[in-house]
Order: structure tokens, then sequence, then C-alpha cells
């Protein structure tokens, strides 16, 4: 039996200081659930941090080298060296836990391989949904489940935005700079509004849930840039919300994962899922469908993940047990491209304000055995001489719809498509 | 390692087959997830059914005695003979894992020591929430938060009966009716209507989440049979929707448990959960406001927490490793009495229309220190000269509350107090 167990945290931002606080302040918690201690030896930061002087280092390899450490928590974020050090430490034998989602997302396969061999583990629970226990349930909780569909509000920050587009008619750009000043968005926000935030997220889900792995490039990923305020108002006026929603399914054997806004029925949960909140919709062939919600980000939440993973990891060297390796046997399962989708679409376009031209535009679309459900044309612009017109399909295959679109698009009558949204009901 | 790890299932009712035949059907996942088969070795039922004859027994000891069977699963339900036979189980050195909210409720202190003196596991996820992962998150994925408050809707037939309620303006009995139709209610439905299903599931969240043991006779209950329209009515006009609510908070060391119809917010998410859903909201101190949603009830989702169990104890016993005790070290809290209770009150009377008895009952809580946040009096009944009136109060303690209305019954001018319902908010 150990008498303590060493952490090594690298990285003291916002949410390593959330860390190390909460280490200290839950210490007699920790140590009741693990059997022993567990202390904090090093921390890893270059810039300047209020913290005990002992316990700083600017060199990795003091953590790497320390055989009082056995797990190493990796909070620096971004790609390098965050994978690097992860893999230093692996092969150094220590146990590691991340919140790291673009490493996990690019390198996770490779990096649990790496584990295993070692016989250490990897954990990586803060890296998706912030505090909400997600992979436990996941792994542990439905381990008799074929998972089937997944829909996740998993980006808090693109959530708030389009809360606020959403309810109160503001602009993108307005909504994006509320965020930032409210801290929920950075100053360079692309990762998050282009979706490439919640593509990594849905990566390391959809390989977990399928036990597969499922690389971010795989995933189609488009952000929320381009939504306009009468998408908005279109939106309410036929009864939908919309989110940015990261899809994830499986059929026969076949994998499916997208990011990109969608029009999802007003009385739907998820459609009610308001600011920086996060929540993922889970079925599963027994169990049917779960929704687990709560804060996707934060230094506190995303501290409850980070230590729950050290305790458990914590429980398994002090009972001087094997630690169980995270996933299931893998199997690679191909991923259907985006062409061959099969959705509903929300097609909002301005054209000129003529006899004939919704026959052209409806002939194109019929062309290509795409239905149209309803049309709601009402706003004219007499200066401009425009109508603006909304489409909602019946379901169609995404490769007919985009080569209506591009056909549309040569149409001297149609000024602008403005917007493509999927439907999901 | 074990060759096979084998199972004894008792009962063979609704959940009681949905057991066996997702152990059937996945019995290469399962397996896999082990690390070797899950096989049914005897099931335990005295009436007629339809399975392999030499599996059936009807006598228990043929399972308790079984060298080969090393998991029992308890799916009888009702406290005898499942308690007896529970104890005989773990005394015979198997693993337990079991459904049933009732003998958890009330002797699940009691079966745990057993468990853990014997070295066995005792599970029971599915007694709680039916395929909703929740005591796994609840003891694995939020071990360093203190617990500080949940709000649960984990009865399925009162939330139907609710909704239906709620939605279209539908009477308790006609409600109730519907749901027996359905299947959602019993034909003897006070178990779940009177709320003592609830209390049971309270009793077991409680006692979990916070390392104590909540006993049902401790958590205050009330059911809702006694809502009627008008309650719904004015409800929906105040901005709130009626749930029965499952409630149970710590502070100071202190448990508070109860049971009972409640007021809350039309724009909560809890609000939202329509049907036989269940969702449980819990609050923790590092975590903040998580909610699990899901199917609270029915064979399917039952069968996947059964199952999840099984093969959490199957990996312990195929990897020779002793199965980790379920809870942690527990401390006894004590319980608020329901009479110190603060909270808002919606309180709806028929009392006489006639100058000065608003002013009476008004003084009776004002006496109190019970302070009026708004009335409303609109509907006159000429026959009987009677009006109805609707008082939400601001915050105010129970017992007060308690007293003002036995006062209230005194008074001639009172016609009737037809319903006191607590506000959360």
């Amino acid at each position: 039996m150990k008498k303590s167990i060493g952490v090594g945290l690298m990285g003291l931002g916002t949410i390593g200081g959330g860390v190390s606080k909460a280490l200290s302040e839950k210490d007699g918690v920790v140590a009741e659930a693990v059997g022993c201690p567990v202390v904090l030896r090093k921390v890893l930061e270059k810039r300047p941090v209020d913290i005990e002087p002992r316990l700083l280092t600017r060199d990795v390899r003091e953590i790497l080298a320390d055989p009082e450490i056995d797990i190493v928590i990796e909070v620096l974020g971004g790609e390098h060296p965050a994978v690097d050090f992860i893999k230093e430490a692996l092969l150094a034998g220590k146990h590691v836990v991340t919140a790291n989602k673009e490493v996990i997302a690019k390198h996770g396969a490779e990096l649990l391989e790496m584990a295993r061999d070692k016989g250490v583990a990897l954990q990586f629970e803060a890296s998706v949904g912030g505090g909400i226990p997600l992979l436990l349930p996941l792994q542990h909780g439905l381990p008799a489940n074929e998972i089937l569909t997944m829909y996740g509000i998993i980006n808090g920050t693109t959530n708030y935005i389009l809360t606020r587009m959403s309810q109160e008619r503001m602009g993108f750009s307005e909504a994006l700079k509320k965020a930032q000043e409210l801290g929920y968005a950075e100053a360079d926000p692309s990762n998050d509004v282009e979706g490439r935030d919640a593509t990594y997220k849905l990566a390391i889900l959809a390989s977990v849930a399928f036990h597969s792995t499922v690389r971010p490039e795989q995933v189609y990923c488009e952000g929320i840039s381009h939504l306009a305020e009468p998408d908005f108002r279109y939106a309410k006026e036929l009864g939908y919300e919309i989110k940015l929603l990261a899809i994830a399914k499986q059929a026969g054997g076949v994998v499916e994962a997208r990011v990109h806004p969608v029009f999802i029925p007003e009385e739907f949960l998820l459609a009610k899922v308001g600011g920086v909140y996060n929540a993922i919709q889970v079925e599963g062939d027994l169990v049917g469908k779960l929704i687990f919600y709560g804060r996707g980000a934060g230094a506190q939440p995303t501290s409850s993940a980070i230590i729950s993973d050290v305790i458990a990891i914590g429980q398994s060297i002090a009972s001087g047990k094997r630690v169980p390796s995270v996933m299931r046997r893998t199997q690679l399962k191909p991923i259907r491209p985006i062409a061959e989708l099969q959705t509903k679409y929300y097609l909002r376009m301005s054209i000129a304000d003529r006899p004939g031209v919704l026959a052209q535009i409806a002939k194109i679309l019929g062309d290509r055995s795409i239905s149209i459900a309803s049309v709601i044309q009402k706003e004219t612009d007499v200066a401009t001489e425009t109508a603006m017109i909304v489409i909602m399909t019946h379901p169609a295959r995404e490769e007919f719809m985009q080569q209506a679109l591009a056909e549309m698009r040569e149409v001297s009558a149609v000024a602008e498509i403005c917007n493509l949204i999927r439907v999901e009901e």
C-alpha cells in the first residue's frame, strides 16, 4: 500500500489553477476516496504564477523524471507541446489525466495504445462536456447498449451566441461581442464559432461510444458565423430553434459524424438548452434516449472531471491493481461521406421579384428528386426588386441538394443563396 | 481466470424477462466486456413462464446452493421475500444485483454491510431512474464534489399523469385512467400516486449522494391525488408547472428530504420533462448543476442498468480482484423536520364572497410573519356565494403555515382550503 500518490500538473492557467485549488481544498475527500493522500508535487508553468515556489518548474523533465510523481495532469491545451509531454509521461510509466480535446481527438488512439503497452492509464473525462460525467457513463454505465445516435450541444460559446441571437434578435457579431465581454469567447473565436472545438469533442465521443476511431478530419464541420437574424425569425415561425449540433450515428457498421447548425423542433429538450450549458443526447438500443446536461467549461466543473479521473487512477494505484484499459477493443468503422446524408433542409434565398422565378427554382429541385414541403415568401425589397423566399424540403440527399444549389447560383434571377440549414426531427 | 461467470435470476416478470432476453441477445458484448462469458444458470419463478425448463426452478435454494452461480440478480420486487433472498445470497458469498428500490431504501445500509463483510458486491443502479446511469456518476463521476441539492422527477407514472393534467386540462381520475390503460400505472396505483415509490428512490439517492443513511420513513411524503384542474390553470397563469419532485439537500451537515408536488418556474428544464420520462438535477459544489434524463422504467432500460452492474462485477471476478465497496464510509446525518422548511407557498381556497374575509385571512398569515406576494381573486360562484382565491407567499416557515391553515379552517367564512403547494425557484 502506497503512503501517498504524487501528482505533476502541467499548466497553471485557468483550468490548472482550478485543479490545484481543488486538490488542496478537497484533500481530505480525495484521500478518503483513494485510500491515501494525493499530493501535488510539481507544477509546470512558464508564466509567472502565484504558487509555492518549491512546486514550480519551467522544465518538463523535472516532472517526467520525478519518481514520486505517479500521475501527470496535462492542462496546457493546444496540440504541441502537450501531445509530446503526454507521450513522454506515458513512456516514463506515469498515468496521465488530460482535459485536452485537441490532443485526444487527434492522437487518442495512438496514446491509448502507448498507455496500454506501458500498463498505465490515460483518462480524459474533462475533454468533453466539462464537468458532466459523460465518458464514464458511456463506458461503464451503458456497456450492454449499442449506441445508435448522439446529438450534442458541446460548445458553450456558440450556444451562448445562438441563444442571444434567438432570444434577442441580435446579429452574430453583436452576440459574439457580448460573449467575448463575458469571457465566454476568446479574442480569436474561430476555434469555437467555426465548429472546430466541437469536432474535436465529437471525434472523442464517437470514438468512445462506437468503439472505433473517428478522427476530427473525418467529421464534417460547419460553423455558425453565416447565420443571420432572418434565419432565427423563420425558425421561430416554423416551430424550430437553431442549435450548433454535434451529431454522430452508427448503423450497419457505418458511422456518421458531423457538426453544423441545425433546425430542431422547439419542443425538443435540446432546443431549450440555453446559454453556455452543454447537453448531450445519447440513444442506446436498450436504454432509449438519455440526456446529460451541465456546464461544459469553466475551471471548477473541469476540475471536478479531472479529479474524478485522478481518484479512479489513485484507487487502482493504492490497491496495487493494474489500471483497467479505458476502451474496449476497437474496430475501425467506415465513415459515411456528407454527400450521402439524407435529411430535410431549410433553404433561404433572395430572388428577383418577378413571375416564374419560383417555378424555375422548384424545377431545379424537382429535377433532383428534392421535394418541397413548404414555401414562405413574404418579404419584398422594393428598392432592389428582390424577394426573400424560404423553402423547407422533404428528406433529400445532400449531394443532390449541393448540385441544386450550384445550379441555382447560375440562375440570374437568384440574387443570393443566403443559407442552407439541415433539419433534424 | 474464470472460464465463465454464472448468473441466477430471481423473478421472471416484465423486468426479469427483459434481463434474460438481454443477457442472451447481448452475450457477445457482455463476454467481451467482462473477459469471459456470463451464463444464465437458473431462474426462480413460481408462475408459468416461457423459458428453457432446465433453467427454471421454484426453489430459491437451488440458486443459493449452486456453486456455479456467482451473481444473483433479484427482480422479484416488493420487500418480502426479496430482502430475505438477497441476504441469503450475500451470506452464501454471491454478488447481488437488484432493481428493488423498496428493499434498498429500507435495508440498504444493512445489506451493504453484509456484502462488505462477505467481500462481495451489492449493486443497485436499476433501483433509481431505470436505465439512466445515475448512481455510477454520483459515486464515481463526482467524487470530489459535495452534493448540495438534488431535484428529481423520479416517478414516471405521476409525471405522465401530471403532464396530461397540465397539457390537456384533464382531471386526476381521468389522467390516472389513461395511465392505467397504457400500462404506465398499476391497477392499485397508490404506491406511485401517493409518492411512496419516489420516497424509496429519494432515500437511495440521498444516502448515496450524501454518504449517509436516509431511511424512507424520514422522507416527508405527499402524493398528487389532491391536485385539481384549477391548480394547473393558476400555475400556468403564474408562470409555473406542477411536478411531483423528490428533493434532497444538505447544508451544515443536516439533510432535507421530501417528496411532494411543487410549483416550478415553467422555464426550468425540469418543468419541460414530460410523460413517463425521469430527470434528476444534481448540484455539486465544483460541477454546478447537472441533469440526467431518460426513461425511468421499462424492461429494456432497466435491463440496461442491471447488465451494467453485472458487467462491473463480472470484470472484478474475471480479473480476480476484490470488488470495491460501493459506498464511501458513511456518516449518519440528522434530517431536518418538514416543520422547519422555509419556502414559498401557493395557497388556493374557497371563501365566502363578502367584504372583510380576505382581510381576515391576510391577518392570520400576517400574525405568523407570512408575507403575501400576490393574490388572485376572480372566480365567483354565485350559487354558493363563494369566491376562489389564490395566494402566493414570500418564503415562510412550514410550521407557521400549517398553524395558519389550522386557524383558517376554524373561520366560518372559509368554505374550503383546496390546496397548499410549495414553490421551488
